[in-house]
């Protein structure tokens, strides 16, 4: 891994070991696998900022909805294979996310899949709202590095 | 299909095409994917009955939650099958509910599986409550058939 | 619908019930699943083309691998929801196939999601080949009706 | 954890984190994934007694197709739950290998389900064969200890 990659990017890299049940006949990992396989990472990515996307829905009332949501598939994933999700932030406003993931595997690095993914923040009733202070602050910042 | 298998019992057959998704890499349907059609078919006994199972949930703040689930593989189901779900409901208690499965092709009627899945019916605080009349009333009789 | 919306395009419509394991704790369809619902359109749109995307493996030895997919939500689906996935041909070339696909409520016509895949044709060794003429050839026919 | 509720087993203990895409609109984890959890914990077992499976399938052509997969679920799993599989084998004969799995949560230990699953070894043609003897000898004995 280069780290130069990464620039000044808040990232994080979450582990993860193929299932059998994510092939598909063709013997490599079903397509659909990898958007789970960001929101693992995007899921790290918060509890790494200091954040539980479990405390995010339920004492904040704050659900990040996907509205958006693409992958670049560059080469297969095979079972038993050790995969990493790197995961960082690409933009913040008041109540829209922008995600980006790069997934590579673990041992040679090489790169299997890019993607990105943008989320509104909502309430319970599917009502876009602001994100609470506490988080924009750390979110931009972790973004902010990313200019440089 | 032999009818007399079926004795009096109210059974729902349900047709479903296998999805690529839903196989992997063995070249067939993965295990886990019958537990899924199980509750389709589920879900279209009720509707048979003349219940939507998405109204027990919001209307009567039903929600039949499973405890048990068994599944027996006769033969492996393979991509872009047409397949049936036969479905009935095997005994009903106040708060339990025991349905019957069986799985097996469209076109030839090769079994590929049996099932069993038990549930019981509680409320949103995920406490046990006892089913309302106009469900017991409906399920028990379509039980009954199959003590004959 | 607005038929014009599809002007001459050679369109699929496929029909399918939202699934209970579809949904995640937000009460709505996990947006991972729309990824499996263009593949079911897909192989209805090829049906209906006169292909069975099951022989174009087995027969044909003809892979059709996803290198790119996007989807852009409008609007949640829920459990027990029919909806429809409009599945057309966007650009067809020797070895690559560009597919959309709009998600739609079958009741009240309200767009769920739209999306797009880009696939290479593979062999099973998993090398890019070209199509073989008697796809190529319908495949074409399909898009050119877009050009319109 | 007690370890005398083990006794003598050769158990595998494998640490999970629960998915978002692994819950339902009931709050919980749907119920079909705890047999992928299984599936996870029972690759984790094997390569413990020194075995891939990856190797298994495609290096000594071993394929273990389940026949029978049970679930006791005795509490629901929640959204970013760390879980654990405890995965054993309870009988080996020359081409059935029974296995059994307690899934419970990681930090108060509480017992979230049982299952069990029968599997038989299987050729790429799904030719039942005898498991080589490499993995028979290991296998027995991890599972002779339990006798006592």
């Amino acid at each position: 891994m280069n780290p130069a990659r990464n620039g000044n990017r808040v990232t994080c890299e979450t582990r993860l070991r193929v299932r059998y049940a994510e092939t598909d006949q063709m013997g490599v990992v079903h397509h659909g696998n990898h958007f789970i396989w960001f929101e693992v990472g995007r899921v790290e990515l918060l509890r790494q900022m200091g954040f539980s996307y479990r405390d995010m829905e339920q004492v904040d009332g704050c659900h990040i909805a996907v509205v958006d949501a693409c992958c670049r598939y560059k080469a297969p994933a095979h079972y038993d294979d050790e995969i990493v999700v790197r995961t960082y932030l690409k933009r913040v406003r008041s109540s829209v996310l922008h995600f980006g993931y790069e997934i590579f595997k673990a041992d040679d690095h090489a790169l299997l899949a890019l993607g990105s993914t943008t989320h509104v923040v909502i309430d319970k009733d599917m009502k876009v709202i602001p994100l609470p202070d506490k988080y924009i602050r750390v979110f931009e910042a972790a973004v902010v590095r990313d200019e440089f």
